[in-house]
């Protein structure tokens, strides 16, 4: 049962282009890339790390971008580059400690299936590919860069039944 | 009453991501962040401040690329990287001598709640998160970035019984 | 007649923000400008100088982003900067010989009012402000930004019976 | 038939601005550009690859954004600044030994006309041009820079009975 599976979550880990990104691949002429992610999500991943859910990044690309990001919301799991992402699942895994049957995972598309097959909470964004979403636990109604993650992120929360106290504790006391 | 609201307003205060923005945080590779806003908010802004009605800004970022579109729109109560919005509020209240209740406030997100409490109208946009807009006087059309500054300052000018006079005079003599 | 209007037209003015843009004002931390055009606007605006008609600029901002995109289209008479666009059209009407009524002028928004009231034909975009709408001879379908300028290049064009032509020779020969 | 014209494909080339990209033409205040591109359309070039099928660039236009573009997708043949595009498109014929009916190009705007009549598959992107629609033997349902390219490339892929296959041996296996 889908509720099961969202109330033994204890990590989430992020896709990023096309999960906290719209899928945007962006260049300059410098080679420099740029990065839009949203404020929303970035809350979302603020209020799971107040509840003491790790938040973590598997993503198939390199880029300082995402890391200025990362550092500015304090995620400290960051896998980049990964040819194998169900190779830095297992590393993540040992690494923290934390079974993947509590792990959730966000992605949109197929390079995401092998890690999707491997976790407790599969979960694809509103605009992932027909096999990805075929093959999710949730499928989320917003798309990816447009709070999908934040969107989960409260899903989590509200089923683990903390989400009243957090909100009244730091912004409506 | 909302109009008894409106009618009574003196500065406008906003938020910014998602407000002034569509929520989109943009880092390049350098680390460096671009802000994208709307043109027609910009004239919205310019039109308060023909009016004799204060414009400033209650974020909780920090970012040059902020300053350059403020000092654009002659906006000069800026308070950023803000924490507890409710205390800039205090401050800006004090530092203006206009009371809270003649202040509105543009929000979308639960950081956004302390200081919509406290003022004399709160506005959410069109996009804000659930809460946000239940929370609101008013909520508008428009979404953050797309025109919800240009709209709220459209309605006041006009509740205010001022809109007609100033565009004769600035663009339609 | 709008047709009588389209007829005689030598010259397209544009507006930029909302118009050649969807509005977008773009800051990065550096203070420097970006600015996103239309690929489809571009094409537009070179099969207005093929057949001869004239096409300038009329903006309230100022900006290099804007030069080298005019650089590339080859659009000569740039008029930046501009606090009274009336007096900007005059200087424009004056240099090039080309009377007011053979001039369109395709804007957005309140500043764009006093130009839109002088010249031959007034075009407002699809997303412009409500009053400049209604004053407006033609309102294009397409957004500013997104296509309004090919639109009524394309609109001029095929009135002036020069379009099939145009096409064939550059395109289908 | 379709079905005989997707099947014999060996080679797809693509025109850039409002098919690779949503056509976003990007000037920052230094002259340089920025090209945003869309991360599914990267999967599906990097499938035709692993099916053997070569993937090329024809433009319009110049820039060092889309080289690096290129460089990330393993995309070779990149023939930018192009005038005439049905002359490029017989030069990488003759240069890769592939005969233009099993050559597949995906265009947007007018400028792309003469190199779809000269290909086996003409492809529009379902935000082309009125004209180029009606030209094309497929019009995606997805928009240039909106996933039109992976779109294509499935249906290529499906057609020529390879896309289970390469889908088990790369992600699901």
């Amino acid at each position: 049962m889908i509720e099961n599976r969202l109330k033994q979550i204890k990590m989430v880990l992020l896709d990023v282009d096309g999960v906290l990104t719209s899928g945007e691949i962006i260049y300059s002429d410098s080679g420099d890339q740029i990065k839009i992610f949203d404020v929303k999500d970035g809350v979302g991943i603020r209020l799971l790390k107040e509840a003491g859910i790790k938040v973590g990044i598997i993503t198939g690309r390199k880029g300082r971008a995402l890391h200025h990001r990362c550092q500015n919301l304090g995620i400290d799991v960051v896998f980049d580059g990964i040819r194998n992402k169900d190779q830095a699942l297992e590393k993540i895994a040992a690494l923290t400690g934390i079974d993947a049957q509590a792990i959730a995972f966000v992605g949109d598309d197929l390079p995401d299936l092998p890690v999707m097959k491997r976790v407790g909470l599969a979960v694809a964004v509103a605009d992932a590919h027909e096999i990805i979403r075929q093959r999710a636990h949730i499928v989320t109604r917003a798309k990816g860069g447009r709070g999908a993650v934040r969107e989960i992120s409260e899903t989590i929360l509200k089923t683990q039944g903390v989400w009243d106290d957090l909100i009244r504790r730091l912004f409506d006391g």
